[in-house]
């Protein structure tokens, strides 16, 4: 059975759990403590040089990592990644886009705020973050208005990627009042019978 | 034809011109000043909503951005993307790890060294860029130690996106003396009959 290395506070683990149970795949769960040095263990860095979570270990033994290439993986052949080449690298525009200018902001100013409990010399990497979170979300905000999903009009992993930590953005400092477009995108997927919450 | 909006000294934007060069693909280039603020105009906006380089304007008038998702739209069907499931993903594993933990470390300490020409106010972020740009190297070195190539021991798009920020490193302040493995890695890209220069 594959087997997810991962931490369930972490949006880059939540959107495995959240594919895979839109998919019906069962998994075990391995929980890695990130403060406590566990992803930096020889034996960790053995499965993952890069010791990070996600890491998933597949049914074959072999390991893979990066949270948009496991959903990729996963999610090839069913509706979640379309078949059509343009539409498969939209999602994966959207997969970057998340990777360079989304996740970084949004979910590092979470990472501040709830996992090291803000301590002073992070201050400026917050504010900054804070910053660049809220141009994400403007920017995301824009696209929903004339979109119902990211790309195809229907929900792929661009969705999966991009709701992991919009939709706990609050936890950084963000106030989500003012995007009422990804309020309703928030719904649509939500209203999925498979869904399941982050700490669920 | 296809139209390049892009910068020549900018690796993200090299690597959609070595890819198409390795793919016989013709394509125009327009080139963008950032630093002039090319990118943020309204009317570069209406293109690319988040106001980067490389941008690719396609036959059907449609954009696409994010240097790695182009990558995939264009190699699609080439021997520079793998068709195996587990492979396609390694591909994607090397590109999310490229974009996350390389560019803003390796192209970042350039961006600021070789665009901004070092600035005091941006020392700070030079100086945080260049442990992490170092532990990169680490990594890609030790990888290289038993692979000829990133993904299938044959070159694919995962080499072209490490590439691209890595063989210009050193106008970032990293010596790349250390690194062998790194070293030969780049005479193998660099002796395919297509290769072109970054500045070529």
């Amino acid at each position: 059975m594959i087997k997810v290395y991962g931490d369930i506070y972490s949006g880059n683990c939540y959107k495995i759990k959240l594919l895979l149970s839109f998919l019906n795949i069962p998994y075990t769960w391995k929980h890695m403590d990130i403060l406590a040095g566990e992803t930096r263990t020889p034996e960790f860095l053995q499965k993952n040089s890069n010791g990070k979570i996600p890491l998933v270990e597949l049914d074959s033994g072999e390991y893979l990592a990066e949270s948009n290439a496991i959903l990729n993986y996963f999610a090839e052949g069913s509706p979640y990644l379309p078949n059509d080449r343009l539409l498969r690298a939209q999602v994966l525009q959207w997969q970057f886009y998340e990777q360079y200018s989304h996740e970084p902001c949004i979910a590092v100013a979470r990472y501040i705020q709830r996992y090291l409990g803000m301590p002073e010399h992070r201050r400026a990497d917050y504010d900054s973050a804070q910053a660049g979170g809220i141009t994400a979300l403007q920017l995301m905000n824009t696209h929903l208005a004339t979109h119902q999903f990211f790309v195809g009009e229907r929900l792929t992993i661009a969705d999966i990627s991009l709701y992991a930590y919009t939709h706990v953005a609050e936890e950084g400092g963000f106030d989500l009042a003012p995007y009422n477009f990804i309020s309703d995108w928030f719904a649509r997927i939500e209203a999925h019978p498979n869904y399941i919450a982050m700490e669920g």
